[in-house]
């Protein structure tokens, strides 16, 4: 098994890597949060740009180093985007993170995301109900018809994801990151919790679809793994500092943008995190 | 006529129930405005969800305890989208509120706002202006052809909209808020002015908006009236508080926010208001 | 030659129009930084509206005093509106500020930008990639096939985009703001440099589009070339100022829009400038 100094060595190389070259990791994301996603893409050094229509995904996909893809407020113009970038991203071999957000509402959603399956995202960021949706969507093991999906929001613990986190990563060869009040992140062979955090993140939109944009930012120089694990690490270490500085949601946005920006590379490796076998 | 008293202690127990069963208000709402909606949203302790599809607002509609839809950036989906809605809405007695965003501009706007006239919404909230054309386009006492409005601006004062608004509220059964620099807000029988709120109110985008989608959270805990009347009350209390804190409307839409959090349920029914017959 | 007092007049006069007289510039913008867009607008003292249809933007270029366009994130029904809201603002003499964003991407975009060619933007802003590449696809002097546009970044220097700026204004007959750490602004027979700014304003997302925007409201009560300058000069100054209030991007975008509110005339024209012949 891995070990935690060797995965904090890499975290380390994927946050320096990241702030020295200023990657870009596109997006197709929902406009809820469509701001927060490339601020905070910005914020951890990386560079961001967002468009709908299909050949305007493909010059992303291909300029990338890496693309997110958020499902969260669906267009007309997305049954021919997301089906197009999908597979310029599996030709070019190019690698990306799937939001599956709210999986189960609507017939576009689910065609799209079942269509994702043989596209195989090298990362999944969801709420535990989401990647338990999404595996039972796939036909994988963990997985369940009973989506308790509710909007955006989990009725799910993160622990309860967690077979079929593993199938999902089983099935992709990549990650899958939980996000919970502590965070899963999965490689299929070994587990990671990570800790911190701020129960202000559920009173602002946006904290877990920036959080999959910011996965991206880091996939252009690092592991699937890393990537969600770095993202989750620099996230949660933000929350924190951010929460003991402010006392209302509105604030807590604006100073974990603030948190993200000035985090070092050594203390989002240090983070709290263990690790254990699947 | 109601006493006050008696309205207080409904917006008490709005407040409350509120926050302790973090209801969800599902909004069809512009792209402007639309993630500082879904923020003021769950600052009062509601959940957010916004799309754009026929079937996932037929999804949110169903789900959620209440519905928001605001017309302010048109696209083409939401000819089919909005009917629809509406439709769901009335069908299954669930409360939703109109926000009639720059009526009088545009066919696709006038067609819809017309059309929901006969789905009858258990709020409007709009300016002055928007109240006094809406009641017009529907052909009602208080309306006008002529309508006053500059994009989203009002150029009407609320005291003006005070038949437009009673006659709504006679037609759809339910309550009319009039945003200005006192709020008017009522349901046919008696009338209330609520005071409070900041100049800076006007300096940022998306607080008509916002309040709007609170009204929404409230009324699936409370009857129109009250929802409309507790909405406004806390947009009033937490804008005088927040100017009284900053020197900028930058800073001052981050700590509204934060002031709506922290809100208590006894402030808010406090925040002063004047009530008199019809 | 135009001496730098007559400009700084021209300046003081335009900034207190707009506080005077909150004029209406309407936008199609893309959806990642509109929000902040209309807050800039506000906080400077305009009033923003922001549509997709034809006949709505129909209706924002005849109401308002000048509109803002901005190709950033297009959608498929911008096919109509654009080249009938350009149509419009022609044949009324309107002013319009184009923002050729990530001009190179995609077909209907470079499509959509060589129909404005006829239809003359008062003003036009970028950074010096888009002010290179869209003086080549318009064929004109210092423009090139080789587009250095990665996404919305500038691989440019703004001196770089010397030759195509004067050569859009030659061809407009209006003014171009090339956006860069040194921001350089032209009517075709002055070039101003204006100085200021902040290392923060590439850590947020919009400060270009934002500019553009408010561009735009300056339009309604100058000529080109004095909104263009005023403009730059207040994102100057508020940037400088933000700069030295903070200690992180979160934190920067929220002052940033403090002090544009709070810049007084004179110093938005004592922001520091050099003038020099073309």
């Amino acid at each position: 098994m891995i070990n935690k100094e060797e995965i904090q060595n890499q975290m380390i190389q994927a946050v320096e890597t990241v702030r020295q070259t200023n990657p870009m990791a596109g997006s197709i994301t929902n406009t809820v949060t469509i701001n927060f996603v490339a601020n905070a893409q910005l914020a951890v050094g990386g560079s961001a740009a967002m468009v709908y229509l299909p050949d305007e995904g493909e010059f992303l996909a291909k300029a990338g180093g890496a693309t997110y893809l958020n499902v969260g407020t669906l267009l007309p113009i997305y049954e021919q985007t997301l089906p197009h970038i999908v597979k310029v991203l599996h030709n070019t071999g190019k690698p990306w993170v799937l939001d599956p957000v709210a999986v189960g509402i609507g017939s576009l959603r689910t065609q799209l995301l079942q269509q994702f399956k043989d596209y195989k995202p090298c990362v999944i960021r969801g709420n535990a109900s989401e990647i338990i949706a999404l595996a039972g969507l796939w036909g994988l093991e963990g997985g369940t018809d009973l989506s308790n999906v509710r909007g955006v929001d989990s009725m799910d613990s993160v622990i309860t994801a967690k077979t079929a986190a593993v199938a999902l990563t089983k099935w992709t060869g990549g990650a899958v990151a939980v996000s919970g009040k502590t965070d899963l992140i999965t490689d299929g062979s070994v587990i990671v919790f990570s800790h911190g955090g701020s129960h202000y993140m559920e009173k602002i939109t946006g904290s877990g679809c920036s959080l999959g944009a910011v996965v991206a930012v880091y996939a252009t120089a690092a592991s699937p793994f890393i990537a969600a694990l770095t993202a989750t690490a620099v996230y949660n270490l933000a929350g924190k500092r951010a929460e003991n500085k402010v006392d209302g949601p509105g604030s807590f946005q604006i100073q974990f943008l603030d948190e993200l920006h000035k985090a070092t590379a050594v203390d989002i490796a240090n983070n709290p995190f263990e690790i254990e076998e699947v």
